[in-house]
This record gives structure tokens, C-alpha cells and sequence, in this order.
């Protein structure tokens, strides 16, 4: 019986929340602010891609950053040595960031002289991929570590996400990973789901996930009619 | 306002699931069943340590799995041709197993001519953490790749289980881990917490696990007043 609750409770906290994420890209479009919401297992590297990222594109962009964790602040302060305005955010025990929570952070982050915003999502494969943040676009992040069985064993995750990130590519001569097995699980899954290989930690591959995201900007900054 | 009706919700829920779970952990301890939470990240090794620890472990007791994941039946394909009993339990989304969930589980697996159950939880390391699946033991993996920063980040985790195992220490030399950080991390959420570091791949340190599976079932059987 307790099963059946959870699942009621949760369908209307997720259509209240459907609601609010809405409203929050709308309000982003309008502010002509690009967000992105990063999702992925513990330990895959979202931060150190993050630090890469804002180091790159610094230049370029005025960039902000929500960093979701359940507790701590290691993750916030390197993202912001590496040169973005960032907010940390507690979930307080919660599994992931949903729209309120999203929409309170972009407030205080003040997007207002912003370009892109990253949401560093809490690490973790279920709960995330379930709420809607607002983002335009949602990016996962697995790491050749977790191994290339992933998108069977959390199918919604790489259902919902726009881009998938191989990442840690450097320690493929470790690791039983196979790029084969794992178009193959993901086209039980999402097929025609992009995919970029790269390792944050080297470099390699990193400018492809530079093409996609200037790619993405141009493609938001002209739907929103900005010359 | 979503986030205070989430949080009551949750409250009672854990309540009610404390409950179910205490009566879990009566009726095992009767049967004279010890029952283990194993629960880690996604990738972290969870199946890999399970089917070596159950090809060891086979000859001594009987053995049974419940493999729970969101979807798919990767791992208890692995654990079955290891040599386990294994019922396969699919959480519909949810991320992780509660007490009722597992009351369910460990009837269809029918425990009463076994010795020794694991539960292999959903790959997280939020959820699982809040609930007692009426297990005698909770064990944590964490894999050396995933970093030694992460009690800092899921605390509760860290703080709920009674054995922490490092994995995948054979691929030390290839990332930026240490055990001197991971024990002043540990020993700001959970300090004493045991640590067993192995490589399920390569078998090295294994035996330290069995050791502590071995003398913990001893205890168990001698609380239970078995001879």
C-alpha cells in the first residue's frame, strides 16, 4: 500500500512541477539566458567539465552557476576559482534539484546580466531525470568508469537528455568499456541520442562539447530574435 | 511550498517504513537468515563483488539475491550463473528499495532453507540511505574512480552504513585518489566507520571481505543461539 501513495503523491508533485519549469524557461527565453542542466552519476566528473567549461567560454559569455548537492560546498568553489558567479545549493536530503528549487536559485544567482547558466544537478541517475528544472537543454555526463551497460539499467535518465557526455575517456586502456555495447543499449533506449566522447581531466575531445554548446547558444540567442 | 508538502510526505512515509522494516529484521534473525544492503553509486561494482563473493562463499551457505534496479535484469543474470538463488525486482521508477519492497522480495524468494541474503539496492547514493530495508548489515561500495570527496557530498550515506568498501583499487595509479583524504572526509561524518579496500576484478583484498562476512554470520548464528 505504501507504494501505491508514493506513486500518487508523486504524480502531482511532478505535475505542480511540470508547471513551474515552464514558466522559469519561458522567463529565461525571454531574458534571453541559455540554461543547462548537467545530470550524472556521483564521481563522473560534472564538476571538473564544468571547471573546464567556464575556463574556455569565459571569455565569451557571462556565466553563472547553481551547484546542487545534498551537503558540502567542495564542488562550488571550484567552479568558482575557475571564474563563474555560482550559488550553492542544499537540497537538504532531497535527490534532486526540481523546478521550485531551480527557480529560488536563479533568483538569487540574479540572471539578469547573464548569458548560460549551468545547473550542476545533484549526482545521481534516477530522481533528476524525473523533474524538470527549466533548462533548455539537459546534458548527462557518464564516465567510462560506470561502465556501458548504464542506459539499460536507468532507461529514463538517457531517455529524457539531449546530449550524452562519455567522459574519462583517458582511462578507456583500464576499463571494460565498449563504445559498441553501449550504442547498442542506448538504442534500446533513445536511439539518435547525440553522443560526444571526451576526457575533462586531459582535454581530449573537449572541444566538441565547446562546438555543441556555441552551437546550441547561437540557435537559442537567434530563436529569441537577438542579432 | 512543494518542497514543505514533499517533506511531511516523506516523513510518514518513513515512519511506516521503519516499522515494516524492524518486523523484517525479527522475523529474518528467527529464521536465522542474515540478511545485507549492499548499496553504491551506479558502476561502482556492486554486481562484480557480489557474484565473487558469492563463487567464494557458495560451498559454506546457501545463498539468495534480491537484485533491485529501475529497470533491466543485467545483474541478476551475472549473480545467477555465480551460483545464487535470484529474484529479480524492478522498483518502477523508484531509487530505492524500502521495507516493503523488500518484504515482497524475500518472499518470492522463499528464504527459509538459506543462510545469507543480499539485497544489491538501486545505484544511488541519496535514497537508498533513508531506508531501512530490514537488513542486519548495510554495506557502502565506493569506487576509487568516483573520488575521495564523496562523504562530504553524501553524508547520510556514509553516516548509515557499517562497512564502507573501497573498489576498483587496481585502477589507483590511474586517477587522483587518496585514502588520507577520504578518512578526514570520513571522519567528519562517520568516524571509525570500518574500511576494507579491494579489487573485485583483480581479487586482491577480497579476502578481507569474506573475513568480515564470515565472522559476522559467526556472531549473527551465535546471537541466534545456533550451535
Amino acid at each position: 500500500m505504501g507504494n501505491i501513495r508514493i506513486k500518487e503523491v508523486k504524480e502531482r508533485i511532478i505535475t505542480d512541477n511540470d508547471t513551474v519549469a515552464l514558466r522559469t524557461r519561458d522567463d529565461l527565453t525571454k531574458k534571453k539566458v541559455f540554461f543547462v542542466n548537467l545530470m550524472s552519476s556521483p564521481g563522473a566528473g560534472k564538476t571538473t567539465l564544468l571547471a573546464g567549461t567556464i575556463k574556455r567560454l569565459s571569455g565569451t559569455y557571462r556565466i553563472g552557476v547553481l551547484e546542487a548537492d545534498v551537503d558540502s560546498d567542495v564542488d562550488a568553489r571550484a567552479v568558482y576559482e575557475a571564474g563563474a558567479r555560482v550559488i550553492q545549493l542544499h537540497t537538504g536530503g532531497s535527490c534532486h534539484m526540481d523546478a521550485d528549487m531551480a527557480v529560488r536559485g536563479l533568483e538569487t544567482l540574479d540572471v539578469s546580466d547573464l548569458d548560460l547558466v549551468f545547473l550542476e544537478n545533484v549526482g545521481n541517475l534516477v530522481c533528476p531525470a524525473e523533474f524538470d528544472t527549466g533548462a533548455h537543454k539537459k546534458v548527462m555526463i557518464l564516465s567510462v568508469p560506470e561502465g556501458d551497460d548504464k542506459p539499460l539499467k536507468y532507461p529514463l535518465m538517457f531517455s529524457v537528455s539531449d546530449l550524452l557526455i562519455i567522459n574519462k575517456t583517458d582511462t578507456l586502456p583500464v576499463f571494460d568499456f565498449s563504445f559498441d555495447a553501449l550504442s547498442e543499449n542506448l538504442n534500446k533506449v533513445n536511439p539518435g541520442l547525440p553522443m560526444i566522447s571526451l576526457s575533462a581531466l586531459d582535454g581530449s575531445g573537449f572541444d566538441k562539447w565547446i562546438d555543441y554548446l556555441e552551437t546550441e547558444i547561437a540557435a537559442f540567442k537567434g530563436s529569441t530574435g537577438e542579432q
